[in-house]
């Protein structure tokens, strides 16, 4: 099975799981159903089948950094898996044709197994069987997906109309008739009793070579962008040659922004379905949630610092802050330490609206968390006034950040736990709990964790700007340069 | 008018308006309605009429010192406002019973105005009016309240009932035939329709002896212990004196919760009302507001950092931290920095039992904001966590903390803006701003600021205790001791 490559999407913004998803802390990343992050739950998923060199990850080049040291978690092995970065989003066709030129390249008859990484399939055997089936569909040159069984007449999901009377030789597998817009709630009804109405899983399977070419009869303007690509990125060396990386960058934001599903799969007549055995959620929206999570007698889902009287049917989901509710009925709640949701769970959807509110506002409430996870470990902002940033900044064993260099702020920083290693210009000095230092602006310094337990220390910045691009760094353990 | 007093009533939790309102930040005490806060707000609305030596406010020991602070941006004639102190919270007709046994003390034929503290009356000068021909209604020994004519069947109040044949040859003076418990929506809106049916505002005027023989009359066992705290207050001093403090607390302690409506005042026959003229709410829960502040065109309430797609009919009070709401109906949503209530308007009297049960679960939000004024200035608890707690301390020009002393922890002080004046052992120094210092455990110390702009200064406090009661104070300009 060498042949075979797993394409986790995982370029996706995931606005609708806002206020836990941030543009730089998108779904795929969040631990919100099962016990870690989506993405790596992909990966595990997939790991005893699929060799994690043979794992291809397409992101965004923002936040492909976040996301690779996201994985450092999973091991050394995780190391092995390979990147492809989007300049920019462009949705599904032109990610997943971005893949399989590099693919192509690889091996050219290799086969594509395309997953989001931010879908719940909490099923790993029956998934790895049912994988197995659509592979071998792929070697007969088909474009091969799953059907997941409806069991609600579900308004937020495309599907898949079965062909019912020509089942193929191959067992198990169905052709496809045709790809169906979400429907309406009455047609969602009529589809949920008719039977052969499938829920469209967003997963695929095809050769490589197979894809290429149905992109190349339906997307001709992408195939043409994508040859040029690969010519920019494999062809022969030329004189005179321009600057590759701004030439990709061009090509690929000129794009439009096109799904696979309604650009290639939708138009295609060799489709075929593996009616998938395993659990599935495309975790589309909060109210997505209720599929995959456990609820109490009254059907509630009750997570965190809560008091809650005589809620029904509503999501709750509180951090350390108290959350209090009274008499919620089909409502979702969600808190974070910078902002809080609350919605009627029939518009969930409109989370969306929300988060492009704050953008035009030029907030920064769906950007990042006030909480950012770093290589080294994490800081927290704690509060932000005029001329002053005050951070909890939480140092991993043998962390350590980068010799950096501040122009227009100074910071003192107090150890409220473990033991410092600062460097400040040429001198090198120990802090210990309960001490502090002082780093004056325009110096050179670093922060290390040289002992066993965790380091944190609190930072209050000074200065006349105190924003994180203030920021010069000198030499780094995560390859991060100014 | 010298013989007329205002006793406000300002012993209350108001705990249907947490999270606003904490055990130690009452009702009475927030700006929710109008420029100030409601009990500033009693104060101004009476100041033209009653002298403020004329002015009693009946609170507990408990708030009675923070409550004087408060006063303080009332100017130089609020330090004559007069404290009578309830050792604990007994309800009203304890309350009045007290304050009547002082003023009959101190003027035997004063009239007392009995107000709440925590009512909003936009109208000051109707107030006025109304209230001088509650006096003359006092004056002819009735007791004397205020009806307030419903617009709309609410179930939420208690009713007075005019006795319509037999009008008082006082003008504008009206018999009251019997008060009515809160009724249910129907009977609401019978009374609505009937036109003889008031709202009961609880707001009452008589001579200080008329109130005390009619608890004489309706609360024997009341009266007798006002006798006997009358006695160790005012009477002969005696040999071998006893504790009084002790013993009044244990006086006042046994007596029975009851309120002046329940205990005295159904039961008198001799009660009359003013139709008021003026605008009124109790405020008795978030959806009173719904009367009092002004709405947008679908019916909300929006106010602070908020981010709503059509909300219908509801109160949204947002802070600093982003509350994005979507499709609300007929709910409330308040949010405070270490706790957020969302709320059915419905079931907002369910306040209550939220804070019931964060009290049991042994937590803080119902006692106090992260936020605590202070006579100097303020602070904020920005975080806390094991061995360590982080705060902004911010000064008014001239403020200082007491000379202090802790025992268990140490605290680190970086001036984000402003001069500090420290105080540390015998020495004395100048901090200023991105300057830090460093006071150890067991070190008497005090903090100032001497200048003319804010002080602000970030705390670290570290040690194995870091709660507020690990203090001695030496010197105090506000009277504070340990």
């Amino acid at each position: 099975m060498e042949e075979v490559f797993a394409v986790i999407l995982a370029g996706g913004a995931g606005v609708r799981f806002w206020p836990y998803s941030r543009e730089m802390w998108p779904k795929q990343m969040l631990d919100i159903v099962g016990e870690d992050s989506l993405l790596r739950q992909t990966i595990r998923r997939l790991e005893d089948f699929i060799p994690p060199e043979n794992m291809v990850i397409v992101t965004t080049e923002k936040l492909a950094q976040d996301i690779k040291f996201h994985l450092d978690s999973l091991g050394p092995q995780a190391k092995k898996i390979q990147f492809v970065k989007e300049p920019i989003g462009r949705n599904t066709a032109p990610a997943i044709g971005l893949a399989a030129v590099h693919l192509h390249h690889l091996l050219p008859e290799s086969i594509m197994v395309v997953m989001p990484s931010d879908h719940a399939i909490p099923d790993k055997e029956k998934f790895l069987k049912d994988l197995r089936l659509a592979i071998e569909g792929a070697r007969g040159n088909g474009l091969v997906t799953f059907g997941i069984k409806p069991d609600r007449p579900a308004t937020g999901y495309g599907y898949l109309k079965r062909k019912d009377s020509k089942q193929s030789e191959r067992k198990s597998l169905f052709r496809v008739e045709r790809f169906v817009e979400k429907p309406d709630f009455d047609t969602a009804k009529k589809y949920l009793s008719e039977r052969s109405y499938f829920w469209n899983s967003g997963i695929f399977v095809w050769k490589t070579a197979t894809i290429l070419s149905e992109i190349e009869r339906q997307l001709p303007n992408l195939y043409e962008t994508l040859r040029e690509i690969e010519h920019l990125l494999f062809g022969p060396p030329q004189l005179n040659k321009p600057n590759e990386p701004n030439k990709l960058n061009k090509l690929y934001s000129g794009l439009d922004s096109v799904s696979i599903d309604y650009g290639v799969m939708e138009k295609c007549t060799d489709v075929w379905m593996v009616p998938a055995s395993f659990r599935w959620s495309d975790l589309g929206s909060w109210t997505a949630l209720d599929d995959v999570m456990e609820k109490d007698g009254a059907g509630n889902i009750i997570r965190g610092n809560t008091v809650d009287i005589e809620s029904e049917n509503s999501t709750i989901l509180a951090g350390e802050r108290v959350i209090a509710t009274i008499g919620l009925k089909d409502m979702v709640v969600v808190d974070t330490p910078d902002a809080t949701l609350v919605t009627s769970k029939g518009r969930d959807q409109e989370v969306r609206e929300i988060v492009e509110r704050l953008k035009s506002r030029g907030r920064e409430e769906h950007l990042l968390h006030r909480k950012v996870e770093k290589p080294w470990g994490s800081y927290t902002v704690l509060e932000k006034g005029p001329g002053y940033k005050i951070k909890r900044v939480v140092l991993k064993p043998n962390g350590r950040l980068s010799l950096q260099r501040h122009k227009r702020r100074s910071e003192h920083w107090v150890v409220v736990s473990g033991e410092a290693r600062v460097t400040r210009e040429g001198e090198v000095y120990f802090v210990h709990t309960n001490e502090s230092t002082y780093i004056p602006s325009d110096t050179k310094h670093r922060l290390e964790n040289p002992g066993e337990e965790l380091l944190q220390i609190i930072e209050v910045q000074n200065g006349d700007y105190v924003e994180e691009d203030d920021i010069e760094r000198f030499d780094d353990d995560y390859g991060r340069s100014s």
